[in-house]
């Protein structure tokens, strides 16, 4: 088997250095750390970058693909909008705020990128099967790359979910399969499907194929820093469920730094959660290295992991870099979705209702610069949550069409 | 007031040419026929064009917008997806397919162009409320698109329409007034507050302000055809409620052929209903140049207009092009949106299975020719029209988190 991921040139280990080939695997047999993709980057320039497409290919001498990932079937998520938010800004008394908006990707949540990375890399180990655990956005992202890619599905997910996110996780086409549990036992019972004869020829794509899926979200941090025009936000709001998205954020960052891409200076990176799933927001308040699993209890169901892969890595990076860790109440989370909506009409899912909830929190409580420049996420849809905002989700007024009823309206 | 609707240089009859200055108003004093923008095209080069923003702003020398546009808080909505659709067209028996994905506008459904050009028109009018009659998509775009300008909204939908479409009109604020009625007895009662006191200083964005709002259809020719590399397809199928996409879209064409920016090649232009709600084909295939209203009983409701104001206009496109109108029953739309979704990844609403739907129907009944190249559009986005596809919008199993319990399921 002959293997192509572009600049990528082996596996290795983020906790003690140790180097792998390429190959699924994804935790190191010296300590059991978590690997990452590592690389041997060529010179790029920005003008090679904006010579791309209007996808996250644009990037791709940074990532693990090959150079002709474009022509083959796949998702082609990314370059998503970076609105200016001065609605939103003025309302929070952040003086330049953006909103980086992900639910403008095909099956409208961040997952796509990661999931376009990891179908890559499902096709150069020639799995036949796409799969994955999910807290929802993860598995529509997954059959829908599946159905265009021509691979079989089959993803599983915490039974108990939002419709939308059940009704599009199914209608293109593989196996959903709901699970009694929450969202770690599913990633459980995966690790064992993994081991099993059944789970042979599978890309789980956040399991066995994380090193390379993990290396997508990095994609945001290209598409923030060149949509600023070639430079680092001073503060990033990010969501986090397992913490992969935000470690992998601040990579990203580096990495540009790295390749003298932007200029080297200074971001904080500040962690979102739901405060009824919020370990890391926990660990970091109460000062901890390590993170205390928790049994989660939120609207936030996307962001409902208990127990965090990356959960230590957030804790180090928003300390290191001044950044925080905060949490949000469900009505917070309501809110903000609302208030979002209601100044930029953006429609977010309730993990946007964290980020912009959190994000509000941090400026109130002294935690966050107003006067910095500030990215915050939406990393989901609205319509796929559309529970959180049933309260009002109805006209104003139902009338007969005649100008005397609707006089009676105002 | 000084106006700067950039190229337009003032409004024409479409039926007996007579001119107006630009203006709100929509219909001629000679003939009652519908207003056009009418231009003054300076010259314009393929490479100022792709020179310009991944949004409709790019072809902004081509609208009734200001140079300056994308610089004023807007949607930016467009630059969408033409998805090289292999396994539908093999599916289906077409050699060469492609679908234009416009579910991936920010508020997922094609009215995000239409509404951004509307918004440039009120600024220019000085309006202060933005306002439509809308089958359900058109209600968010509008309320979206106010919200982000800093306008007020005010819109006007059927009771009946979709959960999620009431939703999201409602969550970006603004008031929305269900009418107890059809789309035709809102738009009705449209026309009627346009003329009272209460409709003062307000952009009706499909009624007063339609010449310049329905211009921003064009943007679909120009991006199918700069997508496509420069040349316009040889087939499209294009749904049809109004009629106005369709006939903006061949408008669109025309201007590129004249402008020099594409070569001129013959294309045939197909129209597609829902049979619930098919004035436009029923008059096709009676052989009639006009449009007897009816009484739409359609899942795509967002289609159901009884008495489209364009319909003569898609009867006489769909002629002379050599294409045709054609039409499919609920139970067929239900099957296409299926069928696009576990081919191609792309979950449409109701609107997308009426296209891809009526484009079997064309193949398999002769009308359409599967070895020219063939463009389908999806104007909107299936996660606002989860009903129609609730039969099976559920997981394939629901299990314990153990092996047995999954291998029962095999
Ligand atoms: C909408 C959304 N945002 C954010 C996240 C967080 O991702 P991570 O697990 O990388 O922290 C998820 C994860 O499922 C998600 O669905
Ligand atoms: C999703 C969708 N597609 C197509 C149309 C058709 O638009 P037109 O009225 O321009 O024919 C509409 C109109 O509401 C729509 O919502
Ligand atoms: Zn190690
Ligand atoms: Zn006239």
């Amino acid at each position: 088997m002959s293997l192509d991921f572009g600049p990528a040139t082996g596996l290795s280990c983020r906790e003690c250095g140790a180097r792998y080939p390429l190959g699924p695997s994804f935790a190191c047999l010296e300590c059991f750390g978590p690997l990452e993709a590592a690389y041997s980057f060529g010179a790029v320039s920005r003008a090679d970058i904006e010579a791309g497409p209007a996808n996250i290919w644009r990037y791709r001498s940074l990532l693990p693909v090959p150079e002709d990932v474009a022509d083959k079937p796949n998702m082609n998520p990314g370059w998503t909008p970076l609105v200016k938010a001065g609605n939103l800004g003025r309302k929070l008394g952040v003086k330049s705020l953006y909103v980086k908006d992900d639910s403008a990707n095909p099956t409208h949540s961040f997952k796509d990128r990661v999931v376009a990375i990891a179908v890559e890399a499902a096709r150069n180990f020639g799995f036949h099967t796409l799969s994955c655990s999910s807290t929802g956005n993860l598995a529509g992202a997954v059959t829908a790359a599946a159905a265009r890619a021509g691979l079989d599905a089959c993803v599983f997910i915490p039974a108990g979910l939002e419709a939308a996110k059940i009704a599009m996780a199914r209608v293109f086409g593989g196996r959903l399969i709901g699970i009694e549990g929450s969202y770690d036992e599913v990633n459980r019972f995966c690790s064992e499907l993994i081991g099993d004869p059944m789970g042979d020829k599978w890309g789980f794509v956040n399991v066995n194929l994380r090193p390379y899926y993990a290396e997508g979200s990095k994609t945001l941090a290209y598409e923030i820093a060149e949509q600023l025009g070639w430079r680092l936000p001073e503060q990033i709001v990010i969501p986090v469920a397992s913490g992969s998205q935000l470690t992998k954020i601040d990579k990203g960052f580096k990495e540009l730094v790295a390749l003298g891409l932007v200029e080297d200076t200074p971001y904080k990176i500040y962690g979102a959660q739901a405060l009824g799933c919020s370990p890391v927001s926990g660990a970091y308040k109460a000062g901890h290295d390590v993170v205390q699993p928790v049994r989660p209890d939120t609207i936030a169901k996307s962001l409902a992991i208990g127990n965090p892969a990356d959960g230590p890595y957030v804790l180090d990076i928003a300390r290191r870099t001044g950044g925080a860790v905060e949490d949000v109440t469900d009505a917070e989370i309501v809110a903000a979705i609302r208030l979002l909506a209601s100044t930029e009409g953006v429609f977010a899912e309730t993990a946007g209702g964290v980020t912009v909830g959190v994000l509000k929190k941090l400026v109130e409580t002294g935690q966050l610069d107003p006067d910095a420049e500030t990215v915050v996420l939406n990393t989901g849809d609205g319509l796929k949550t559309l529970d959180a905002i049933a309260d009002g989700a109805a006209p104003t007024a139902v009338i007969r069409p005649s100008l005397d009823a609707f006089r009676a309206t105002v």
